[in-house]
């Protein structure tokens, strides 16, 4: 086990009923004028968007709205949201919506103290030491960031998805109320099950089995896919909503992962895809890249995949496991191999070349565009 | 799936040679003066008194020293150092120990703003909304105090042994080093085993089989039957001690209960038993009466205690998996009925009374004299 940190300051605020509390949870932290962040409008279709405002007006909460956050956030709308803050003398940011709309909002957070905020992503001690508090209504379980420090944007100009972290990045409050999830499209909580579940094999394949990390990840990656496995068919069984969102969360809030070391080449690779490719869900590029790391990572871990394939699957080798995988992927309605997301064999060494460039994944050896194109090849199915 | 907030706001410092940055710590959070508090001189000999000190004093830190606390800390113990605090103006608490070393700086950090600290154990809306700040450097693996708002207190003169609860009682900071434990004797290591273990079955059985926490709850367990096993062999072995110390933090930092309701009737008795016999170490009597609990609690949660048998132990049946629990405390060296544990028929009827006077684990049936008899005699054996 290595040394470790584990300092998660968010408030997190679970179960039904939760959303409308935000505004006597931000007044407790005294904002007094929040940026409201948003993607496309499905918060004013299912009443989240109605509850907050509610919530924060009750509370004498004032707010004003950047909306149109899409999946792969970029760094033009961080922009508009940094010009609306300053000019609008905002003193917190409020995040409604899922893991796009939150790194939006933590990069405009810390982007008021620093000229140009791409700087921080490019050279992580240029991240400044001061904030606007962060606050999330969580409306999409999948990429954790509402009980992190880390986010993620896409530089359009440079075609880098890049991220960064702070300590100030972790919410105050988030809330997360699985009812509001009810009414996701199938694929979305696919994706979601895919981005948790890549989040706690990043951190586990580096484990040794004594690990009690290992151990409790067994189990957190087995929740999740009995829970998806519920939602594919029920997607308003509520136990089924909860259990992944709380999953979902675990899987990128530190806790699955301390005392190892982390791997992150899958999401490397993935981040380089959807660079290239902005419609393509960060949860559907992990369902094609995850397995093929996996595939060229046995000659790294063997002894960590092995119990992977036994404790999760019940497989006897490493192989049966990565096929278990990829059909659970191929069931859920998620891609499984780069034809079926699209990526054309031109793009191939633009996808290494930014992976390369990303340097992510190196524990083992150096990130090569050998090591790239071989794994592209394991997902080239 | 319950309702629940988790805001855990302990910065836990982990792992090898790590003791020694306490007073950085502490500078940190500007505190300038503080009340030591330690037990019966362990630190002195394991060397763990010398490397704070000298922290301390390379950050400028001034202390005082409260020595002797015992197992089962007593409330003339928190009186005392409340005493020192005040006299000599601190401001801040540094317990250098376990979870009775905890538990009492806890006390004594509130204890300075309410006239007679016992009144917040007997009526919660008297915990004051004042604490000083409290550090922690832990020297012994079992109560997860180290990362909790929790305490536990035997008032000598009543004869009860309650808790009370805060959160300003989380640790500010809680170091952690597993090498400090190297020269733990077994009966430690196994009783920290025992009370790990228990506090993750009291919120475990109360879950359902789609809860993300019953999954993880599981792998916990696993980890540290495991690794406690090895230790019972390997004392030194710094993987098992680290992998025990993480589980044991877990096991009541909030993680493994998240969404589930909590029995925490086997505390109830153990706490009975050991406010009667005060050199009943609480792991030891946690042995023996949990699964006498856990007998008794077939009726109300066969489902759950079906899959534990199953999931931990790969048992067919409950009594099966408690047949294997119970062999696996005797193995450690721990004993495993009333009268190993030296409790007298006699003082029967002074346990029952004092379990229901506490009024912990009412979640299915109020706590009846009956009740609590009942289980006694399966811990009868």
């Amino acid at each position: 086990m290595r040394n470790f940190v584990f300092h998660n300051p968010t408030k997190y605020v679970f179960g039904k009923d939760t959303v409308k509390k935000i505004g006597e949870e931000i007044a407790s932290f005294d904002s007094k004028k929040v940026l409201l962040v948003a993607g496309g409008g499905s918060i004013k279709k299912n009443g989240v968007y109605d509850t907050v405002v509610d919530s924060l007006k009750k509370h004498g909460i004032q707010w004003v709205e950047l909306w149109g956050v899409r999946p792969n956030p970029v760094l033009s709308k961080v922009r508009e949201g940094i010009e609306i803050a300053k000019k609008e003398n905002v003193d917190g940011v409020l995040a409604v919506g899922g893991g796009s709309v939150i790194d939006t909002a933590k990069t405009i957070a810390h982007g008021l103290f620093i000229d140009n905020v791409w700087d921080m992503f490019v050279d992580s001690s240029k991240v400044p030491d001061s904030a606007l508090p962060i606050y999330v209504v969580l409306t999409i379980s999948a990429t954790g960031s509402e009980m992190n420090g880390g986010a993620v944007i896409t530089n359009e100009e440079t075609g880098q998805k890049w991220a960064f972290s702070s300590p100030l990045s972790y919410p105050k409050v988030s809330i997360v109320d699985p009812t509001v999830q009810f009414s996701l499209p199938k694929k979305q909580t696919a994706n979601g099950g895919s981005d948790a579940l890549s989040h706690i094999l990043e951190a586990y394949i580096t484990g040794k089995s004594t690990d009690t990390t290992v151990y409790y990840d067994e189990g957190l990656m087995r929740s999740i896919i009995d829970n998806i496995d519920t939602l594919m068919v029920d997607p308003r069984n509520y136990e089924a909503r909860a259990s992944f969102a709380w999953a979902a969360t675990l899987a990128l809030n530190g806790i699955s992962s301390k005392g190892l070391a982390g791997d992150w080449l899958s999401h490397a690779i993935e981040h380089a895809i959807s660079a290239i490719y902005p419609d393509v869900a960060h949860g559907s590029g992990l369902a094609v890249v995850h397995p093929a790391v996996l595939m060229y990572r046995r000659k790294h871990n063997p002894e960590i995949l092995k119990r992977w394939a036994q404790q999760v699957w019940g497989e006897n080798t490493i192989e049966g496991g990565i096929e278990r995988l990829r059909a659970k992927y191929k069931e859920w309605g998620l891609p499984i191999s780069l034809k079926e997301l699209g990526v054309k064999p031109s793009d191939w060494q633009s996808i290494i070349d930014k992976t390369v460039e990303l340097g992510w994944g190196d524990l083992w050896e150096p990130i090569t565009p050998q090591v790239v194109e071989e794994i592209l090849r394991y997902a080239d199915i």
